[in-house]
């Protein structure tokens, strides 16, 4: 059994907590835990905006905290983010995500998320064979 | 792009909301979404305890409110629950999860569950190919 406290890996352990300018991300749980998913919490900057486009993994996002919406880029259809709602990148779908109140969200990554991966310009992770050690 | 709302779920989709006698679980994502995990946000009533091993399943459990506590019953080791608090169950371990408030937890389950597993006399759900149609 794993048990992990998020406010201790805020205080000791940074290797676990990713920042980018405007976003944190509090990996509970990483490819190396051997479940066969990646549990993430992540902080989302109120005011921020952000492209996303996992080619590589599936996603689940679900909303704690904050409000704001997403927008999927294909289809232009814009859904509302508050707590309780959930959504599922099934698609590999290219969005953006704007935080209007400070989101706190709850992400599940399939396959898991090894914690080298950094976001590219074109919004996606990097498969994990496609990472150098 | 899935987008749902645990407030519209418990409202107008009583089949992804499954209790027992002092739980309650909506499920958010289940196997036929194709996440490759099931996702469920889960209520154990206060002074409730529950005994589960998932036997078939790997399971985390984040909790977002509420206090208790977790005991592994291969160790006797307890270790508190409080928001912020996740466990993952890597080895199917055999458990004791009790409430003292109301806990508010958010799940993953790999592989994913279907829906229609129940909770057997022995604390598990059964794996997806023993379930009957």
């Amino acid at each position: 059994m794993i048990v992990r406290d998020i406010n201790k890996i805020l205080k000791d352990e940074p290797a676990r907590v990713v920042s980018d300018a405007n976003w944190t991300s509090i990996r509970m749980l990483l490819a190396d835990d051997g479940m066969g998913f990646s549990f993430h919490i992540t902080f989302l900057e109120a005011g921020s905006e952000h492209v996303f486009e996992y080619k590589n993994h599936f996603e689940s996002v679900y909303c704690m905290q904050g409000s704001g919406s997403i927008t999927d880029i294909a289809t232009g259809k814009t859904h509302a983010i508050r707590p309780g709602v959930m959504y599922a990148l099934n698609a590999h779908d290219r969005h953006v995500l704007r935080a209007e109140e400070e989101l706190v969200m709850a992400c599940v990554f399939n396959p898991p998320v090894t914690g080298k991966e950094v976001h590219r310009a074109d919004g996606s992770y990097a498969a994990a064979e496609e990472l150098a050690d």
